[in-house]
């Protein structure tokens, strides 16, 4: 597992702005985040490639978020990817506009022209073409890890600081993967809550990381889809700085994940699964 | 215009949970939000309805939110609607998973195939099928209204108030659309902020609402769907009380659009036409 790394260029650009505090005025430049479209592909040897989605995304970690896309909707498994595609090989990891996965094994064209579809900052069940297909999907859940109260009351701030390094912009979502003692394995970012989480498990799928390695945290709320795609993973604990919905609660039950929310401050909430929390 | 009123059932479900604060625990009961899939269909008279996206979303406004999807998606424009159907009559305006919006004219099925996708909570370009689709629309936008700074600065606090009523569970987006005195005239919320923001322009839409009437506050960072949505029906100003992306100040610099964002506490920052803003 990397450690978590600044994100590439063209993450963040300068603008003009105004700036209004009370009656006062400022005319200044400021930082905003990079927000732009990316096709993701996927193909076997020898194949042409198919695209399965356009998301609107922050720049940066083009390969974890096409394998965590992949993988959480189901499409992949992970070990069977051979490399990453952009325009030119050189570019490999560089922000494009485009990126193809290719796998060792065929990948069958067939599961995808139901499910072409353009996801955008915080899609995740994107590409069912009917409402039967909007269903759960869920890895088998490992009991573990056991976490200890005092470790998640201090993840918040552990994220958040590492984050600040990275996030001039105020704009950005961020997820990731720690240890059950709280150390943090990955980082990463975007304007989408859910890309941001499909970055992490990607970067967890390139280095075949253990679903029981850790657990995730995002800053963002815990909707149907995020809960879905830690699911997907077989993540045991999903924690969220924000408010989850009934559906991500009745997903969480249901796959048997430890769901955590409005973790912040001193405190969290616990929705789901609270026998795997210990401590006094 | 129709007052901003508390939305239908199904909005908020009672859930069992674990508070942890620090070294103490309660297990008691609290509030979550709804998030359900809903799908979006469209016909004209006598004709079978097409599916056009479903999306998940807070239950509640079911219409407007299908009205000011089509509308600001470029299927419809707005007067030709002549009612929603949901699978009972009865129903009208209650929370289902699938909506009809029966249009006056024929509906051109042709225009659904490429863009047959599933919205999500946070969707906005969903539905194009290639990079070159995710294109930018935008309605002329008018010269007005003008709005006086002080108005900007109270606005964030009137959205909140309004929204404490209704938001026990700390999961919800809002949009609101305010005169340029700054009236609320509506407000919508849902899970997604794009859906609160459709909410808010369907109800624009059924009441016929001309855009220069006033602009839209919306409680969540502005990225591009979002932008796109407000230039899409033409509205003059759009503020957001978190950051924007670069994809979204660049639609409003090309719409023409006045694009504000970090509305909070007592100030804002403008990123596109600051003409439009005066006061001292």
């Amino acid at each position: 597992m990397t450690e978590a790394t600044p994100p590439p260029t063209r993450h963040v650009t300068t603008t003009r702005i105004v700036a209004v505090r009370g009656a006062h005025l400022e005319f200044r430049g400021d930082r905003v985040v990079g927000e732009e479209p990316l096709e993701i592909r996927a193909a076997g040897p020898g194949q042409d490639p198919v695209a399965v989605a356009i998301t609107m995304r922050t720049p940066g970690f083009e390969d974890e978020l096409a394998a965590g896309f992949l993988k959480t909707e189901g499409l992949i498994d992970g070990p069977e990817i051979l490399r990453f595609e952009t325009g030119d090989p050189s570019e490999m990891n560089q922000p494009d506009d485009r990126i193809t996965v290719r796998l060792a094994r065929p990948f069958d064209a067939g599961v995808v022209p139901e499910r072409h579809f353009v996801a955008t900052a915080s899609c995740g069940i994107c590409g069912k073409a009917s409402l039967d297909e909007v269903a759960v999907r869920s890895d088998p859940i490992p009991d573990g890890p056991i976490v200890d109260r005092r470790v998640l009351l201090a993840l918040p701030d552990l994220l958040r600081a590492a984050q600040k390094a990275f996030d001039e912009t105020g704009g950005l979502h961020a997820s990731g993967l720690f240890t059950p003692k709280g150390e943090l394995l990955a980082l990463r970012e975007d304007v989408g809550r859910h890309n941001a989480l499909d970055k992490v498990i990607g970067a967890m799928v390139r280095a075949e990381t253990a679903p029981d390695t850790g657990f995730l945290l995002a800053t963002s709320r815990l909707s149907l889809e995020l809960a879905q795609k830690a699911a997907a993973v077989g993540v045991a604990v999903l924690a969220g700085m924000s408010a989850p919905t009934l559906a991500g609660i009745e997903l969480a039950e249901g796959a048997g994940m430890t769901l955590l929310a409005f973790a912040r401050g001193d405190g969290f909430v616990c929705y789901t699964r609270p026998d795997r929390l210990r401590g006094r």
